[in-house]
């Protein structure tokens, strides 16, 4: 048994069961020890940070790490922008780098040889390099565990780690739970809400699944308090039967006018809120004077089973504001907003589907309807990398079969990780890809007046543009074999998205907004 | 005048005409200062590793730096790989690098916030964050000025040093100057070269363009040694007038054969040349047992006027063995391959075209009549990373007007650089995109058996196959507004190709490739 025989058998013994990648050279033991590893299965990725916002999607629905197989220090650098983002969303990964056999290394004008530790530390949480073949499959074992804590874990396999002779698999290391919260800290926050202040339970990461809604609706009901979870969450299950909750909105002034008022602030798993970007004389830190921040759960404990202690210490029995059902009518005919889009989607989705966003200006449109759809999985856009929708979405599908995705992102974002869909329609996955056509960065039209840039000229605009040619996702889509249509109006937007959510496999919808 | 203005005005007095710019929030100041400098073009690029192959192309032509515009960690991130490429070229770039203003850096949870000066270090030979808004024009010169040295020079630009008030441009900084081979050096070569050993100069840098090239063609006529430059070298220019020169291969096996014998080897610019990757029982190490190595000139040394001296010294004035135009036969009709390719290339390619290269397997069959085309620049894949073919002919384009640009990528690597497509169409450009369509990696199926990873099983073959889907690159580049043809035969590439010859702008052809 070689190296990388070692290495994939014990991912698999970990619990590790897809690796998503984008081999070469270094890599081929690898690949080819998956066919001896039937647990183990081998994502095709056209682009490295396919892989790696795959691994996100997959590890945010499936609750634990998928891998990437990267291929040497510029391969690992196509990843790190999606990295980033599961790093900010504490998704762990575990990325086997391959690298050149140790004797290669040396050969500073061989053209694959890179300062690899540099570029893989620049964005891992967890790093090493293996040493020797028999000491590879015992490093997995450790990546794995450190991916279970939700971190990004890189292990840097030299080739002749890989090709060499090792000896067996390393058993799995125990997984370390999440943190406890102490019954004091229940009692001091329990406290705090029976005061009387204007009051928020702030919430971030598996809390914001089912359980951990469910109580954050009875201390609501029962205190008074608000819920809200930031703007760019990791996942939350939402919609009809969850209790209601509000999204911290994203640009600075609209989040001071929704935190106005408050008190005190319970952080639950989330950190002290803050602005996405800074801007001349308006405030990065949007805590309201004089409100008190309390921490519940800090990020690595279980703020789940906190909110169900703090609301049985609260007696909070009923379950509070619990979302109806609303099924929008069919908007007025027409140009196609996000509004529109956002009724029309909500009208047609299914119950638990998993919905994957990384808009930005459609993004307010098409909340407004979804929080009353059928129950759902959101997952956003966390560490500001455009473009991980898509290969959120195709992980999030590889997670949970029978599930429906719905991918959206805007035009500029969509740029971002084109070859996904390939890799969506050759695993046949039932996403649907929604692309917001605004045919600019709209965002930056937006920003630049926020910011102080006044009087754009035209090479100003220009670089913000993107009419000229205007982009047609359909051909793209086609050409990587994916069904796709176009839909300029609301109408043909409605008959597009409700076959869509009829039929299953891969699909592509470009809608043409008019902004 | 703000920070960005004077950061601008420098770049352009410091002789920076051009900036590849994949803009965000934080970078809009720098975009709006773009309108009051006439001097400095401004291109769009839709992902930020377009705008790092274009910046290296651009260099490679030009002979002078370009600049991108990055937005923060996660967008230089995905420059890396292409300037991985670029600095083994050895080809500057100034990076402009946007960043959170200095006083919202301290919030680690603001999502696009990351530990950015790692994200940049690990590819960039020069590094700087700027302090204040009075040092930006300076930081700028300075980073001009290391890009002259064809170093990666990354100045990272938090936002408010952007858009505060600054004073005015800094002055331009003197470029230092190649170092000057002694005589020294040049009696010692001349003597190696007289003393009748089997010798080989191998070139590398600026000495392949043309003034070197024809001293080392009259040096091998004088001496009897034979010239070569590396497989992946930076730019070449070659073909019919100039000196005939060998490329070494690029399996280790045919580097060993084509070096056997030689007692001496005199390196003008070059490293001692190794294998790409290491291979079980394969030596990495290149140069045959006993060969001298001999070094001329040094990669930061002035190797054409080495060369030039060298050639005054040995007395060689006969030019040598030139290359004589040969316009191949119209190869025979039937299913296509990278022979009949190469041959309808060298027939109707014009004189004083821009080849761009980072096929694998095409290449040897592309090459093989391309020697005695007209003559014409060749710029290589030098980093490793594939993909980078066409945004190295988009800066090649933009660097050269009036040139023709022909693109070369295997199937594989086109998808690395999709968006490239959308620049050259939106920016009129005169290139010619080739896919070579094996539709596989089919390096890897070649590699599979050379690394020794034998009998590989279904999940190891579908990890290299590209059938299921088949890629429609003629629908992508349709949608991106590049007017794209499919050829599968012969006699398609040929009145394709030949077309393409004859009109002006962006055009892609799928090369079928019957392998």
């Amino acid at each position: 048994m070689n190296g990388a025989e070692t290495l994939v058998h014990t991912l698999a013994d970990s619990g590790v069961e897809i690796c998503f990648g984008n081999p070469g050279t270094s890599e081929m033991h690898f690949v080819a020890a998956l066919d001896r590893e039937p647990r183990m299965r081998g994502v095709l990725c056209l682009f490295e940070a396919v892989a790696a916002g795959a691994a996100d999607g997959y590890a945010r629905m499936a609750g634990k790490p998928a891998a990437t197989l990267l291929h040497l220090g510029p391969g690992f650098a196509n990843a790190i922008s999606f990295l980033h983002n599961a790093r900010k969303a504490g998704q762990g990964i575990v990325n086997i780098v391959g690298d050149h056999a140790v004797s290669h290394s040396q050969y500073a004008q061989a053209p694959l040889t890179s300062d690899i530790m540099a570029i893989c530390g620049g964005v891992s949480d967890w790093l090493h390099r293996s040493k020797s073949p028999a000491e590879v499959a015992a490093d997995g074992a450790r990546a794995v565990q450190a991916a279970k804590r939700g971190q990004i874990a890189t292990l840097v396999l030299p080739a002749n780690c890989a090709w060499e002779n090792a000896t067996a698999p390393a058993p799995a290391l125990p997984a370390l739970m999440p943190g406890m919260v102490t019954p004091e800290t229940i009692e001091k926050v329990a406290a705090a809400l029976r005061n009387g202040k204007r009051s928020l339970l702030l919430m971030r990461g598996r809390c914001l699944e089912r359980a951990g809604m469910e109580a954050a609706g009875r201390i609501a009901h029962a205190t008074g308090a608000r819920i809200a979870h930031d703007y760019f969450t990791p996942r939350i299950t939402r919609g009809a039967g969850l209790p209601g909750i509000e999204r911290v909105p994203y640009f600075s002034e609209q989040i001071v006018e929704a935190l106005m008022g408050l008190e005190q602030i319970v952080l639950v798993g989330a950190p002290p809120p803050v602005t996405f970007f800074a801007y001349p004389d308006k405030p990065s830190w949007v805590t309201p004077e004089g409100c008190e921040l309390l921490t519940l759960a800090a990020p690595e404990d279980d703020g789940t089973a906190a909110l169900v202690a703090l609301a049985d210490t609260l007696d909070a029995k009923a379950p509070g504001n619990i979302v109806q059902l609303v099924r929008p009518d069919l908007p007025a005919s027409g140009a196609l907003t996000s509004d529109a889009m956002g009724a029309i989607i909500a009208r047609f989705m299914p119950e638990d589907a998993i919905w994957s966003d990384d808009s930005l200006t459609a993004g307010p449109g098409l909340q407004k309807y979804l929080v009353h759809a059928p129950r759902h999985d959101a997952i956003f856009l966390t560490g500001g990398a455009i473009g991980d929708a898509k290969p959120m979405a195709m992980g999030a599908a590889l997670a949970c079969p029978g599930r429906k995705v719905i991918a959206v992102s805007g035009d500029g974002a969509a740029m971002y990780s084109l070859p996904t869909l390939w890799s969506m329609a050759r695993e046949r996955l039932d996403v649907v890809t929604i692309v917001c056509a605004n045919r600019s960065y709209n965002i930056l039209n937006i920003e630049l007046g926020r910011v102080g840039a006044i009087n754009p000229g035209p090479k100003t605009l220009a670089m913000l543009d993107l009419h000229d040619p205007v982009l047609d996702f359909v051909k793209m889509a086609q050409g990587m074999g994916v069904e796709a249509s176009r839909a300029e109006t609301t109408e043909a937007f409605a008959v597009q998205f409700a076959d869509a959510m009829q039929r299953k496999g891969p699909r592509l919808i470009e809608a043409v907004l008019n902004v």
